[in-house]
């Protein structure tokens, strides 16, 4: 029944940038933002965005413009995630553990007219300045590091407190149309060579940041340290979602466990998301309390965390909230969503469950785990098939590619590359994250793209990457290689090789020279190299 | 910036009937309902809602179709909030408290082709059956109350249970093609004589449950008891809401203080909500326990909280969020959000505060209070001004009434009819809760509507109606009556005559034979008699 059409009385734009405006009201003289000694309220929060976002306006920015910024989880990058999309920007948060060529190809296909860069990280774009004929305007942040003079230049323009200078503190109007409008590209490196653009609507962000504030019980008495980097999918849009609940943003420049334990301490911290890798290195820090109090939350994703972490957490007071996501779905897509009954269980059967990726947000859609033929599995946690979604959650499509988008998006679904099992509680559980993919530190790496970069070294045949145990980083990329017949080369040359093209966690940290194993029609058989690398040990990847 | 269309498989419609379908899985095993001895998990609270549904197509339900429901907090009730719109129909939950005649209206201005009705209830349609030829199904309810039969017959067809056996079991898809179809039509007697129906769509039903969620902190570990009649705004969206979180519904046929405190003890209850009224009738029962341990929260909107009530409410260890709306806007629509620093503050300046009506939902836009010319008033705590709102949380227009519709929405914006004022702090005060209507025991009462029934009376020359004090109700109409020249009546007689015609809530508990006071252009000055009423008084509306 559409009696009428409604009236734009009755329906406004859904869009994250709103939950600011609110609160710069609602919590006016409330702290929003803590970096070291600094503070600022909630007015002071939105006047330094307004100034940012008319700023970028004064600078030239027209609707749609991409602006970039590189730069680690310090207030001007949370800053970003509201001042540019109200200027009618779009933010692209560059992940700053990427090469310079890395970060040159994302800039180049974005089109980036705009880049905002910490002093720290200046020398990744220095030596490929002149290859960004697009981007007009270099701002710099001089925040605890200062911009260091350097023989290559390439860093004109303002720094970023002066330039907020230039802008007015006073509310701007949102200047979208459509809520579907893009807030944000997110470059992955997914399973192919080459990043690509992963683009979120104002529309998908508001609901997802809800659902995040949902899932992760967020108020405006949270306070949350940002020990997950705000470039991973806008920090899994937190970024939009704690503003939305009031609650406190505790910046930090560097992830030190021992900075960490002093901030939730001393600043009465309430929440906290990171991969499991991020835990471990918490709980096993000399500094960690005997217990939190209050209760901490702890969102986490990026890989199913351990019986061992979950107890360990457990003993610590922390609540665990385990989600799964992708960047493709603005981040956390499923929750683990705790029934009351697993409190009655053993703590290594509640673990267990615990490490399931569990069920669509209560704001999502939800997941299917499918065959070849978009079947859904049976619900046996048995037979795997790959994990799909749809919905509100699931980006609009990667930027100027279609090709790549019509391929994620066939037969109407998002193919995460995921492949999981259904239990008959309707929870899924990953088998395999992605068939190639290499989770370091909580960082993905896609294994082609390190074979694609040891391909083009020239005594190099036949390579093929795969994840290998590593104590510290939960897996390493190790390459498998051929040498071509009379040529020859030696592990610290590949190594090498491939820091001049890759950021260094994606750069394989052993070497083994071996003839590959196929199949009969000559297509490499990785599980064959993982499963004689993961023998006797407890894998994560089981496919 | 808007590359491409949105594609299906990154946009999915926004309605509540996936907050069931999500949760009939996520909390498959977990009480959904609980109903006396009766006790429904979500599997079997969806499974019913299912059979409703299909049941209603079988017996010829067509997309858009009204059905209207005529019951008390009881799980048919519940499921019809679900059930009747997956079918494709629009729910008319009808308040239970009002005439035949007043019913009579409402089914037939809905134009309703089915209704589902209390045995209990059955009494105010017989008389009026006649008179709804469009009625075609009529389904009751035999509850703990058996239907009576008479010999006004009248109420043919199934009882309810019987009924839901013609449907079907398994889940059926959501059939709307647009999130701003109408799910509900809620009628509301407003400032004017006739009942005006309030449209909600699945996208304004969607984002309230959210914010409703949001805003009184509902988990899926929440026990809700049915205070609040669900006929009022679909129980402020909490049908909705309290699904979305998991949590468990405690249904309730009749509003009992001594019955609610049991069911708090016993169920573990941690919500409810109720006007004032509601919390006063609680609080000074004798089964009131000394204390609410763990501490429940209590939503309360209708008219603002005393600071006695809140006093009484903090001593029972419970939480008080005050919230402030109209149908128009979903139910509650603002809350007063608390501020961390008021915890220090003396319990009466606390208590000051948090009686003011607030700030937006996180979940809607923010409100204005303007004057004539729809210029925003000083925050200055003194200047008065209409309350106007705008954005999804406003309905989609009044139901077949583009007039009343147009008055409402005049410049762009749904003026409430309240008087306020704005704080400093960007919190919103009432002065007069719309001019003239009445609010008693949580409902409210137009005054124009019992004036323009007693002008029926044939001695009675001119009338005019107020809230007066009452001990129990907070006020109650009293009607000021002049008799035509030569002409007499009795206070009893049109006491008699009102109840002959209007609900009983709504007829005047006292009559006075007196001249008006008017303006010298002859228009009667109600303000005059409220303020003679209220002398000496702390009276609820100032204006």
């Amino acid at each position: 029944m559409s009696q009428n059409n409604a009236s734009p009385v009755s329906r406004s734009l859904l869009t994250p940038l709103k939950f600011l405006t609110r609160n710069a009201v609602t919590y006016e003289k409330k702290i929003a933002v803590v970096y070291g000694e600094r503070r600022f309220t909630y007015s002071e929060f939105a006047q330094r965005v307004y100034l940012l976002a008319s700023a970028l306006k004064k600078a030239g920015l027209r609707s749609g413009d991409r602006v970039a910024f590189l730069a680690p989880n310090i207030p001007p990058m949370l800053e970003a995630h509201f001042g540019v999309p109200l200027a009618g920007g779009v933010l692209v948060a560059v992940n700053t553990r990427l090469a310079s060529k890395e970060i040159a190809y994302i800039l180049q296909h974005s089109g980036a007219r705009f880049l905002c860069v910490d002093a720290e990280l200046a020398d990744l774009i220095r030596p490929v300045r002149s290859e960004l004929p697009d981007l007009e305007h270099v701002i710099h942040i001089d925040d605890e590091v200062k911009l260091q003079s350097s023989p290559e230049g390439g860093l004109e323009g303002p720094e970023y407190e002066e330039f907020l200078q230039t802008g007015e503190p006073t509310e701007l109007p949102v200047s979208i149309e459509d809520e579907e409008e893009i807030i944000s590209i997110n470059y992955t490196s997914g399973t192919t060579g080459r990043p690509k653009g992963v683009m979120f609507t104002h529309r998908g962000a508001y609901l997802n940041a809800l659902g995040e504030l949902i899932e992760t019980g967020l108020t405006c008495e949270s306070v949350y340290v940002w020990t997950l980097p705000m470039f991973h999918c806008n920090g899994w849009c937190f970024t939009w979602g704690l503003t939305a609940s009031g609650g406190t943003h505790v910046c930090l420049r560097k992830f030190d466990p021992a900075v960490v334990w002093r901030l939730i301490r001393d600043e009465g911290v309430t929440h906290f998301c990171g991969a499991p890798v991020v835990l471990t290195a918490l709980v096993n820090h000399p500094d960690r309390p005997a217990t939190l109090m209050p209760s901490v939350t702890v969102g986490t994703a990026g890989a199913p965390p351990s019986p061992t972490i979950l107890g360990q957490m457990g003993e610590l007071n922390a609540k665990v909230v385990h989600m799964y996501g992708l960047t493709e779905t603005y981040g956390p897509h499923t929750v683990c969503a705790s029934q009351l009954t697993w409190k009655d269980l053993p703590a290594d059967e509640r673990a267990a469950l615990q490490a399931r990726q569990g069920v669509g947000f209560v704001a999502t859609d939800p997941v299917r785990v499918v065959d070849e033929n978009m079947q859904d599995v049976p619900s046996d946690g048995v037979t795997m098939g790959e994990v799909v979604m749809q919905g509100n959650n699931v980006m609009k499509g990667y930027y100027n590619d279609p090709k790549a988008t019509a391929t994620a998006f066939r037969s109407g679904w998002f193919h995460s590359g995921d492949i999981a099992v259904m239990h008959p509680d309707g929870y899924i559980e990953l088998r395999d994250r992605g068939k190639d993919v290499i989770i370091t530190g909580g960082e993905n790496v896609s294994s082609i793209e390190v074979e694609q970069t040891i391909y083009r070294h020239p005594a190099v045949l036949e390579v093929a990457v795969v994840g290998v145990p590593h104590e510290k980083w939960g897996e390493s990329p190790k390459a498998f290689v051929t040498c071509k017949e009379g040529a020859s080369t030696t592990e610290e040359e590949i190594i090498e090789f491939c820091r001049g093209e890759l950021a260094h966690f994606k750069c394989p940290t052993t070497i083994e020279f071996t003839a590959l194993p196929k199949t009969s029609t000559g297509k490499i058989q990785k599980f064959v190299l993982r499963e004689k690398e993961w023998a006797g040990r407890e894998k994560r990847i089981q496919g």
